[in-house]
């Protein structure tokens, strides 16, 4: 590992035990039998020992969505032209993509990265460019990325979320858009979990078997190239991931480094969590799962993670619109932890 | 069926397919994969067909808090003492209770009812006092209801529907609050899908295991007592059900037939859900279900429903905590329906 990444190792932030004790108490004091309401008791709780106050809160929510190109779009992995990656970056930043819409309607903040299409847009409004190249390579002939490239990727994650945390953000989602990249994430996947393609392959916004059958084979070709069994997890993720998923894994850790509640959204991205917590383990215990992903190999990411996500809506878009999914009932668990009543100020008997 | 209930098998709305169909066209042109936000999708083309309207809204939602005592309470079957119900009426009203800040929180209305519990509190503010008794029979050994006050219940329900209606609730959360009330719910459960009360009876607010075996006793015996094989299912609701669970029979079915959406809560309002369904069975055309309750007889009830909650997240508190839960869901799929740009909008290529 080059110098340039010896943070990738650094020590996570412990969670708050006291904090998290304290809102078990306090939620045992409230108006309800004690676990009644299920799982949004433990989201406030669980979310108290990440921010270390008994009454936590999802606001502000930072999205850091990551939008690239990935070379193996060549191979025919995907339903959609490539040009629709940078079609869909002007949707995001105007406004018309789900995440956009969901963003706005739950308060959320959003920074928009170009971290490298195959076109150069030049300057977007509402985007960051932090080009890394015209896409990635087409990891069924080559590596992903160059050895530069996966640094600066993982880089600009940890830097983003250093922006974040100096703004205020108590929640991260990192969110992505780029044609053919469930193929990378499941490449990454099968490496890091040993799996077959077949066990995890499935068909992204929408192939159909044969495309299937296609892009399974484009994924061993890449398996054979690059999953060596000696490889770190960073060299399997500069070989077979992608800008996006490397900036996720650089963010994922800072923000466990740094303290900041990570909340995984869905099939993309929990690669990146995966690949993360293969880095710098204790990067789990700063995550939180939202969704269950309608493609199929997401289950064994989360089984690898010992998830459990709160959700389970046959979403699978990415873009983070999973994420916000799930911030709409953590904003609710939060408001109701903090300002219900107790038994002892409502006068209710406990027993 | 005496005269004043002959509104009971009055025919309901039809949906509007015409509506659906559009809201499902609209879909397909939104910037995403079909399908890809799963059932968000889902979400917004049912409630359009129930509310003819290609751009559907839960808003304004009308919540109908049933508070009520139940006889049965005296056999010991929950862990808390029979004085929880008023206390909690008050608790409900004045804002401390999960269910008055999660509506709160989200904007819903509530009218609170006072159905009828052991004690009058008299005048409470914020509350409608519509007392049909000093709380339901004790099942055990008794019909819950007279057929003057199961009248009285379903006429009530009908009649707060009808102001919600006139006062534009675009969608009806039917709650309920009454210590003891899973065993009249479990109970009418067995008795409309004959099934045992071993098959369906839970810990409900928290009873340890002789708590649930002394229950299941309570409620074989009154199954002995009142579940005639020839009882109608209105005769079955008068002897096993409740004040709540009854009014909220009248409420759903008027609903149905005056084309109000419903989004059915837990254990309990499922239980009425299903008796309404079964006293007009059209009326299962309008309803939504929320979430899979923690109770684990539930799971009989949305079966015989065809009914697949949209939240599984381990709740079990009734009030229509696990409706508003749903409402956050289904509010961000209104809007991600109505705001996101189409891919001629958006200028994204489909294909």
């Amino acid at each position: 590992m080059s110098a340039a990444l010896a943070w990738l190792d650094a020590p996570c932030q412990p969670l708050d035990e006291t904090a998290s004790a304290a809102a078990r108490k306090r939620q045992d004091q409230l108006t309800k039998p004690f676990g009644s309401l299920g799982r949004l008791e433990a989201m406030a709780i669980e979310l108290a020992g990440m921010q270390g106050t008994e009454t936590p809160s999802p606001d502000p929510v930072q999205i850091l969505q990551f939008v690239s190109d990935h070379g193996v779009a060549a191979e025919g992995v995907s339903r959609f032209p490539q040009k629709v990656t940078l079609q869909m970056l002007h949707n995001i930043a105007s406004g018309g993509a789900a995440v956009s819409v969901m963003a706005q309607s739950l308060g959320a903040r959003m920074e928009i990265f170009d971290l490298g299409m195959v076109t150069d847009p030049g300057p977007v409004a509402g985007v960051r460019s932090e080009r890394l190249g015209t896409g990635t390579g087409n990891i069924a002939r080559e590596p992903a990325m160059t050895e530069s490239q996966v640094a600066a990727a993982l880089n600009l994650g940890r830097a983003a979320v250093e922006r974040a945390i100096d703004t205020g953000a108590r929640l991260l989602i990192c969110g992505e858009m780029g044609i053919a990249n469930t193929t990378p994430a499941t490449a990454l996947a099968c490496a890091l979990l040993a799996l077959a393609p077949s066990a995890l392959v499935g068909p992204g916004t929408g192939l159909d078997s044969a495309g299937i059958e296609r892009k399974t084979q484009v994924i061993t070709r890449a398996l054979a190239l690059h999953a060596a069994p000696g490889h770190s997890p960073l060299e399997l993720l500069r070989r077979l991931g992608g800008f996006d998923i490397a900036a996720s894994v650089g963010a994922f850790i800072t923000a466990a480094q740094r303290g900041l509640p990570i909340l995984v959204d869905g099939f993309i991205i929990s690669a990146a969590a995966l690949a993360a917590a293969r880095l710098n383990p204790a990067t789990r215990h700063w995550m939180l799962f939202s969704h269950n992903s309608a493609e199929p190999g997401h289950r064994h990411m989360m089984e690898a993670l010992e998830a459990h996500p709160y959700l389970d809506l046959g979403m699978r878009l990415g873009e983070a619109t999973g994420g916000l999914a799930a911030v709409a009932l953590l904003r609710l668990a939060c408001t109701v932890h903090r300002d219900m009543a107790t038994f002892s100020e409502a006068g209710v008997s406990e027993d």
